[in-house]
């Protein structure tokens, strides 16, 4: 919903004040609109666009050079007057006569020919064109009927990009007229937009529903489905405009395309790059050979929520026009020469540190029981999961449990390849503490990442590792955790139960590892036991909220559970 | 809420894979996230930002020349783990050495100086920087424990251009620390965000509330209270940003600034240039010279609804590295030549057909005629506002009232204007039509303000207008409208009510002007009444759906209850 306004009926007109107060250095406001604020070639001809606002950056944020020459701006949803229009389309020209444009709907065409018969009567040159890229609205026999959405960049961009080389008119026109026809966009919805001030919204789309063809101010779609996954979406897309191609384009396979997926307002990037992914897959499939991309809002509906995807099939020219530079307020490319890597320099740079090091017999023996130890504490994680979020939830977001099983399930993964391939003990320890810290996420992530990282640096991949090297191991480990994580004992965290099992691991050494291990591992039991009497770590501040008492504190007691499953590990082992 | 996405916990993931896709020319993927995929200059150090994903575009939308050097990304509002980090890293370094800088979070704190640790082992020269420009989540005296939000943008970009000009890596750090001491930030929020597949928002603000200074991931802000009115915000925000100013930085006025208003996802671009437009005046009456703005998405909060405002105090070095050239998937800037035009271009642009021809005596007396017959219209449109409205939303939108009234309250006050300062009739009425179809928007604008303009064109601003004259202005609006649009006597629009009216006019002419009017003015009032019985109009196809059968057309009906009141005054004149 619309939250931000003054007098919803001054709306249109403050932010057409507020986009040229930002946007100084491109635009300049005229009656109806705006127009470039730098110079532009004398002569040339002028690149005009426009409809109605709440679409932005469609379309006075694609004004400057090397695209609009300047954008009529109507009331939302609401076509520019054709007084407007003609105020804009006479402040833009630069006496190289003016292609007035928009997208195909009643009210912009009356107002735009309108204009362009006033200019045409003071002797202007002007000629008119309707985007019609949306194949959702009229059958492929009837393109001239169809409306325009996202793919109107395409033919502005492609005009402006020839009138900024100093084109005549009619090769201006006759350049966009061939990107509209070789343009087509399809879009869906999943919720309508609401005006400012308005309690209802301006349109709706059933909860959970999908409008499939959904015009950008709510015009009726063709059909309507449930919300698919992100893949079923661009299949669902890419498959209707592979299967309408242009007339002068034989077949999809090894044709250059320029594709947009363009996000409607409230569909946010990460789900355009999520169903990006599977759109770049699908025409990597037809062979279709991707030479512009882009992901982002270009026209939008307000808030609405929707996505549109658009192919423009290339040629050379509409490449070239493409790729030119421009500069507007939401819309710069090719302007920065920009190096690619060579493919020996990229090969070089993938060839990351991926190799096994060499290993001895001996450490090798032990990196079967690193793995037998990190099996047994992920058969305790995973029984003891939804206890350990029940603990947390008390006082945290109660993600401690899912998030021990994450990391511990892939520092198993990762143990089992390590194995597999050779590893040592510390390699072995080494990998699981990557694979852990970058599953788990979360601050119980950092500090098993931590903790088995110091410790596979203690024991490396030579000697087997005896007792003195694993009490040196976790007395460093130990260490590592008080200094990163910032806590003390008593602080109710993790800290509380490695303190204890260090202390004791170290004191009962001469008793050998399996004992001095188990009595350590009670230690920790116990400690971890203990932190529900304490009073919460105040240290640092937390993004969701500060614990509260009488809770053990989840984190020491997963620690515990583990240390005390290696212990039976580590007794069958002797 | 989030509606597209496959498996919610292959996400990240997938929004990584399908970004690399749509950016390959400026980024390629390492692991835990992306660097460039651009030649660096050897020997050069990087800048490698990153944190949790969700805040698209920050971070990996800012890799590229000029800008980042690589994003470590983690999962949704989840740290990048250190070895994560350090792949990034690692996989940015060119030799001069690497800064890493990121959000000032506890866990995003903990895995970058661990990664940082870990090169430094390697003997790589690597620094750390913590963005601290969130106002709200610290005092003043307290700045390092405050978070980094939209303003990171600014510390990225100044030490991305630093170290793209070849500069050491201390040189670097120096200037983005100083960039981060200049710049502060306070956000405000309407709504939580949902997670893929999450049936609850990760976190609420009460409906009509607003969250102040909440942090990008729910963090608890400062206070809560309605939501105001836009004009409100701004000042809110300006102020607080006014009431702290940096130490090195004695007064605001005089002193040249960036603003960056930042929208946090679902609050749209119209929205923030409504907000905008009050952040320029007020910080133009502070003083404060506005060097750059930018106004768009830079930090999000997946989506959320909020926005934030960002102020950093420049100064000359600031300056020219904040304009440096940049090319990033989602940030560009500085790089194509573009030349503002002059003063005096200015000017000579501005100085526009504002000024009123000269009128003979006869015509200054017929336009108080016209300025009486508007007023009269006006008039009968105030009375009749709800009644055309109930009959439009039958079959149509239900905007025919509230439209024709916009279009005729514009034109009284143009006309008054043009009156005022000495207009002839005909150019009364040519700036009564311009005004009625800027203001009225949709198909009665357009046509009222072609009928107007065509009749100011017939009556000029020479000769008292006689009953030939006012009868030829009426036949040539009447034909003029038939072609705009496209309609014809029967298919239920103003036509079937223009048609009668103007011959009717035209037969009676003999009886005088006042007489004919009048008996024009029922036949028009009959013919709209009949059109109750007509099949609608199946032209051009129409956004909200056509119309239905059963009720008079509103266009019809309007014109002529204006035609009616104007024969009253047609009347009084004789």
């Amino acid at each position: 919903m619309t939250r931000l306004f003054n007098d919803p009926a001054a709306f249109a007109d403050e932010l057409r004040e507020g986009f040229i107060d930002a946007n100084g250095d491109l635009v300049r406001g005229v009656t109806g609109g705006v127009v470039r604020s730098t110079v532009s070639r004398p002569g040339s001809s002028a690149v005009v666009i426009g409809g109605g606002s709440g679409h932005y950056p469609a379309f006075a944020g694609l004004v400057g050079p090397g695209l609009a020459s300047g954008a009529a701006m109507g009331n939302l949803f609401a076509s520019p007057s054709a007084h407007q229009v003609e105020s804009v389309g006479r402040a833009a020209d630069h006496g190289g006569g003016v292609l007035l444009t928009c997208g195909n709907y009643a009210g912009d065409v009356l107002n735009f020919t309108a204009a362009a018969e006033a200019m045409r009567a003071d002797g202007i040159d002007v000629r008119t064109l309707w985007v019609t890229d949306d194949i959702s609205s009229a059958p492929a026999s009837e393109r001239s009927k169809r409306r325009g959405i996202a793919g109107g960049l395409v033919v502005y961009k492609v005009a402006g990009a020839l009138a900024e080389e100093g084109a005549a008119l009619a090769d201006v026109v006759a350049a966009a007229s061939h990107a509209n026809d070789r343009t087509r966009t399809l879009g869906v919805a999943f919720s309508g937009c609401t005006f400012p001030g308005a309690s209802e919204p301006l349109f709706t789309v059933p909860e959970g529903r999908m409008a499939v063809g959904m015009g950008i101010h709510g015009e009726p779609g063709i059909s309507e489905t449930d919300v698919p996954t992100a893949d079923g979406l661009a299949r669902m897309l890419v498959e209707a405009l592979l299967g309408e191609l242009p007339d002068d384009v034989p077949e999809a396979r090894g044709q250059r395309a320029l594709v947009i997926l363009n996000g409607l307002g409230t569909v946010k990037y990460e789900e355009m790059f999520v169903v990006y992914r599977s759109v770049a897959r699908l025409l990597a499939e037809a062979g279709v050979e991707v030479a512009f991309s882009e992901v982002g809002e270009f026209c939008t509906s307000f808030d609405m929520a929707g996505l549109s995807l658009t192919i423009t099939w290339l040629d050379e020219g509409l490449e070239r026009l493409w790729a030119a530079p421009a500069v507007t307020p939401s819309f710069r490319t090719g302007s920065l020469e920009v190096e690619p890597l060579s493919d020996e320099e990229l090969a070089q740079a993938d060839e990351a540190a991926t190799a096994i090091p060499p290993a001895s017999a001996e450490s090798r023996d032990a990196a079967a029981t690193v793995l037998a130890s990190l099996r047994a504490a992920k058969d305790v994680i995973d029984a003891n999961a939804d206890e350990l979020g029940r603990m947390d939830a008390v006082a945290g977001d109660g993600d401690h449990g899912i998030g021990m099983q994450r990391g511990v399930h892939a520092a198993v993964d990762a143990a089992e390849d390590a194995v597999a391939r050779g590893a040592g003990a510390g390699t072995t320890l080494g990998m699981a503490a990557d694979a852990w810290s970058d599953r788990a996420g979360g601050t119980s992530g950092v500090l098993w990442g931590l903790l088995l990282r110091t410790l596979a640096q203690t024991v490396g991949d030579e000697e087997r590792p005896d007792t003195t090297t694993v009490v040196s191991g976790v007395a460093a480990a130990e260490q590592r955790l008080r200094e990163t994580g910032g806590a003390s004992v008593g602080d109710k965290t993790m800290v509380d139960a490695i303190v204890p099992f260090a202390g004791v691991l170290d004191q009962r050494q001469g008793d050998g590892l399996a004992v001095a291990w188990a009595a350590a591992a009670d230690a920790a039991t116990e400690a971890a036991a203990a932190t529900a009497d304490l009073v919460p770590h105040l240290g640092r501040s937390r993004a969701h909220g500060e614990k509260s008492l009488g809770t053990a504190d989840p984190g020491a007691h997963s620690f515990a559970l583990i240390v005390t499953a290696v212990a039976a590990v580590l007794e069958e082992g002797n």
